[in-house]
């Protein structure tokens, strides 16, 4: 009766607020639907009324946070399902432990760095969110009042602050695949 | 590149502790597994760890509990994985807000009330849970110290205080082809 699907794997951007991570995941559903392929997007209200409720920006509550969508995402792309998440993650060690679980369950997991200078994002600040933290009225704002760890050693580094949506979007679909991931 | 996969569904037990929950849906997860379909079973340590640490047992923190393991049975489910959960569940309002989304999705969600006497569960008492709760000695513990509401329309009703798990297992698989959700 049922068809074997296709392999599932997780796409993890991490990255400052404003860098491009909502945006470029956006895209990459959109395309990956078009494309027939089973996705889903972790990312903004639903995963935030759903698993993420009364949780703050501790390092605590944001690592729990982390476990949540890389749960999610684990038992999703174990299925043959296209995943994509776009938490900003600061902290290595939890996205580390979430990269740990998916090599466990042998799925591909893919870290995207959404690189951009603090500068160009303060700059830019479409949500006048910078402006209001580096004049110190928003505790616990990542990059400003709150750590970022960039990571050490991802799969793929977007500069979302010198390319276009579609050259970042390009350099992944064309890293996957390579991979052979995607057809 | 990918294949159609099969459609996906959520068969969500709902009965007392001890009713045969995770006996039941752990011999469908085999079975399904078995026959090569996309299964997961959101049961047990997993779940308790990745999505209701630091929950309780008032209504509020139950109905927090059920409403992640919808979320996730639904995410799964909407992309082709057979998603078995095993949670007491006792609250109707909860069951039939995750049974909405479902619908709202076009999922297919089979309710399967496990029902079983209390007076059975009390007397065969595995873990020996009911004797204490009976002395008062466990607070919130459903049917005894914490309400238990019944489904008043389930799509099935396996008596597991009267048939075995093969009779129940089998009711059920018979519901799922006659419905032409499996093969």
């Amino acid at each position: 009766m049922q068809e074997r699907a296709h392999r599932g794997f997780t796409l993890w951007f991490t990255g400052l607020s404003g860098a491009g991570k909502s945006t470029l995941s956006s895209r990459l559903y959109a395309l990956f639907r078009e494309r027939g392929y089973h996705t889903e997007l972790l990312d903004g209200d639903e995963v935030r009324t759903h698993l993420s409720k009364g949780l703050g920006f501790s390092k605590e509550d944001r690592d729990i946070n982390i476990d949540r969508i890389g749960y999610v995402a684990r038992l999703l792309a174990r299925n043959g399902v296209l995943v994509l998440t776009a938490a900003i993650s600061p902290y290595r060690d939890a996205r580390d432990a979430v990269r740990d679980a998916h090599e466990k369950d042998s799925i591909p997991f893919i870290e995207v760095y959404a690189e951009a200078a603090l500068d160009a994002l303060a700059e830019r600040d479409v949500k006048g969110l910078y402006k209001r933290a580096l004049a110190g009225e928003i505790p616990h704002f990542t990059g400003v009042s709150d750590p970022y760890e960039p990571p050490t050693h991802p799969e793929l580094t977007v500069r979302t602050d010198r390319d276009s949506v579609d050259q970042s979007a390009d350099q992944i679909l064309t890293y996957l695949q390579r991979q052979g991931l995607i057809g």
